[in-house]
């Protein structure tokens, strides 16, 4: 069985486009490498009912783990928690260890900055204030914790939108977990790249080796044009190592290149055609 | 009444992390730019009933249009019109005017290449070969067609998800159409930036410059640490020229950058703090 994720991004700075989405592609090729497969990213606004839509939709096709990223700051527009308790139908209150968590945040700060106290008003409180029945996550780079809850068979996670924040969390919390949930499969992956081939001449060569090499995939990616043709063809499997990926990948890349050159292509193993 | 849209985006690619999603960041930035709010993003696999799941869900909820990207060429991994068929509950079919578009490429490209004629072999027929009752859009670029169709209330358009084809599409095709949905609502934007105070401090700010300023939308994006702070603040709105919208984020500048002052902040106009 294979462990698998879904990640839901939470943020308009995505939906207008005046942020590219490196969290998503970070998170995906995290999971990827610990052996996890990715099955869907999903990117909604900052609004209580679009958060709880995307949670819920993806419950309910039970993925083993539900990443979330975005909307856990202090501010009105930070509504991921309202969205996760509405979507699980639960009530917001205040944490304590979420709580302390913050508190010890805020005192470091205090002193850091040479003031007496900073105050835990109402937007710093915020931050605490889960989802019943969730447990806090330790931000080891930023204020606001993130948040873990069991549902059913899913794992759901609730990381922050700073990168720098939600990486540092991942690291800590999140990937001892997809490691064990993968149970030792690792992703593996070559590429190498054709010339003078068009991609619509290079598919029954794709097919061919598909069918012939078991668990690999094998996928295209014009980087030229169909008639100036300049090809990657990457490949990749998610196995144990037992099953010997190396010697897969190898195996199904020397088959290929050849068809590709017998079809009056020719076979770089960079882009860079060296 | 606004214009709404929802973009789907196929590619295995995106969900094990090897490619950066700048086709969705793109798609994003130019429908906003023309008036049209984007509600959803879903990324799925290179899988038909993934991605018909995804075309269904998206129709249900109704948006105006939805675009997909990706998933249009030759290869076996090309399912995208599978999949918006399976959604459809159509057969697919191979459609005489985007044949005759795809032959018309092949042909040019023979000539280009000193060959008497390139084949019309099935790869290639699959690239003409639509769900009943849509029809294809020119591509300018690059040999697969686009393809469009009314569904209900929604237009479904279907890019490739190679970037340079699928710019030049929605350039010459899609634009026209999202601009005169929109109704000359046009996106405005600024930025400042604010130092020595944090994003928690910040917040109640952000929230009385937003109850005053109905229209215009005010999130912080930190760009330092909640006890170093160097914040973005974004304001935006969507409104016709009439609305005279560069007044309207100017006085709300005015006036968040006059609490920040007070709060003991600084406001600089550019990220490097000049």
């Amino acid at each position: 069985m294979t462990a698998d994720m879904e990640i839901i991004c939470v943020g308009n700075e995505l939906l207008i486009g005046k942020t590219l989405n490196t969290n998503a592609q970070w998170l995906s090729k995290q999971a990827t490498l610990l052996g996890v497969v990715v099955k869907r990213v999903t990117v909604v606004s900052d609004d209580v009912a679009e958060i709880a839509a995307a949670t819920q939709e993806a419950l309910k096709r039970k993925p083993q783990f539900i990443i979330t990223t975005g909307g856990l700051g202090p501010t009105f527009d930070d509504k991921t928690l309202e969205g996760v308790a509405k979507a699980l139908n639960r009530k917001l209150e205040v944490n304590p260890e979420a709580l302390s968590m913050v508190k010890e945040k805020y005192e470091a700060y205090a002193t850091e900055l040479h003031k007496q106290t900073v105050e835990l008003t109402q937007p710093r409180i915020k931050m605490a204030t889960l989802p019943e029945k969730t447990q806090p996550i330790r931000n080891p780079v930023g204020t606001a914790p993130a948040v873990q809850a069991r549902i059913d068979g899913t794992t759901l996670i609730v990381l922050p939108g700073v990168p720098k924040e939600m990486e540092a969390i991942f690291e800590e919390s999140v990937a001892p977990m997809l490691k064990q949930a993968s149970g030792n499969k690792v992703f593996h992956e070559r590429s190498i790249y054709a010339d003078n081939i068009m991609e619509s001449g290079l598919a029954p060569l794709i097919d061919k080796v598909m069918q012939d090499n078991a668990g690999v995939y094998v996928k295209s990616h014009p980087k030229g044009e169909e008639n100036k043709p300049h090809i990657e063809i990457h490949l990749s499997t998610m196995v144990t190592d037992a099953e010997k990926p190396e010697e897969k990948l190898q195996k199904a890349i020397t088959q290929l290149s050849s068809l590709i050159e017998k079809a009056g292509g020719k076979v770089f193993t960079n882009e860079n055609r060296t």
